[in-house]
């Protein structure tokens, strides 16, 4: 198994509207998506397009979202993951495994907001980042 | 002024040699550079090519590194930083102060591990990332 292009750096924010502002003005605002709730995720999402990648930035949605602990820890935002693509996200997965890396949740991929397979590593197993791996989309 | 590419993501890691080999394994060892000292700069460094951009693994060289104090706080390691190209440094710079941005040090810029002039912007202007801006190599 070997990884290919970052997808995107994911970055916890607790006011997506005020980053996706900061990333338009460096950027411009052809190069920043909307704001998109998704519900099942527990985030807020907007995509900065800096030409050979993307930031992914993020806003907790709800109690439960997976990105509230990350804005305790660090109340004013950061860089909060890394995308990776692979090509087989059930060969990635089993690579992993293999290896006795710890997968998040039950280690089984699911929709991601790209529409497309995702799994995430722990960071312990990955030198403090946590990483995401994303089937490449088609 | 606008940004360019994601030129790399900055991670620091207490263990360079240890963090190299878990990235060479993930993307094969042609994709990995030799670990370099850059003393002034306080930092051992090694480039991982992720095909698209990449990422600067980061480890302290001596007590004044800049990267101490990240690693006090993240003592596994965590990003650390993105690195964004732009066309003209002190238009960047300017651009920055112009909009009441704190830079971090004297705000001049300076020559960084990739041989080209480089500033770094204060993560409270940015959400809690710190971002560095790069003349975009030649």
């Amino acid at each position: 198994m070997k990884a290919g292009r970052l997808n995107h750096i994911g970055i916890a924010i607790p006011d997506i509207a005020a980053a996706r502002a900061t990333y338009a003005a460096l950027y411009g605002l052809d190069k920043v998506t909307e704001i998109r709730d998704f519900p099942k995720l527990g985030v807020k999402v907007c995509f900065v397009d800096t030409g050979n990648t993307e930031l992914e930035l993020l806003e907790p949605l709800g109690p439960e979202s997976p990105v509230n602990k990350f804005l305790e820890k660090n109340p004013k935002g950061g860089q909060h993951h890394l995308c990776f693509e692979v090509a087989d996200i059930i060969a990635a997965r089993d690579a992993m495994r293999g290896k006795g890396t710890t997968l998040l949740g039950t280690g089984e991929p699911y929709i991601g907001a790209h529409g497309v397979p995702v799994i995430f590593v722990h960071p312990k197993d990955t030198h403090g980042v946590l990483i995401e791996l994303m089937q490449a989309p088609a």
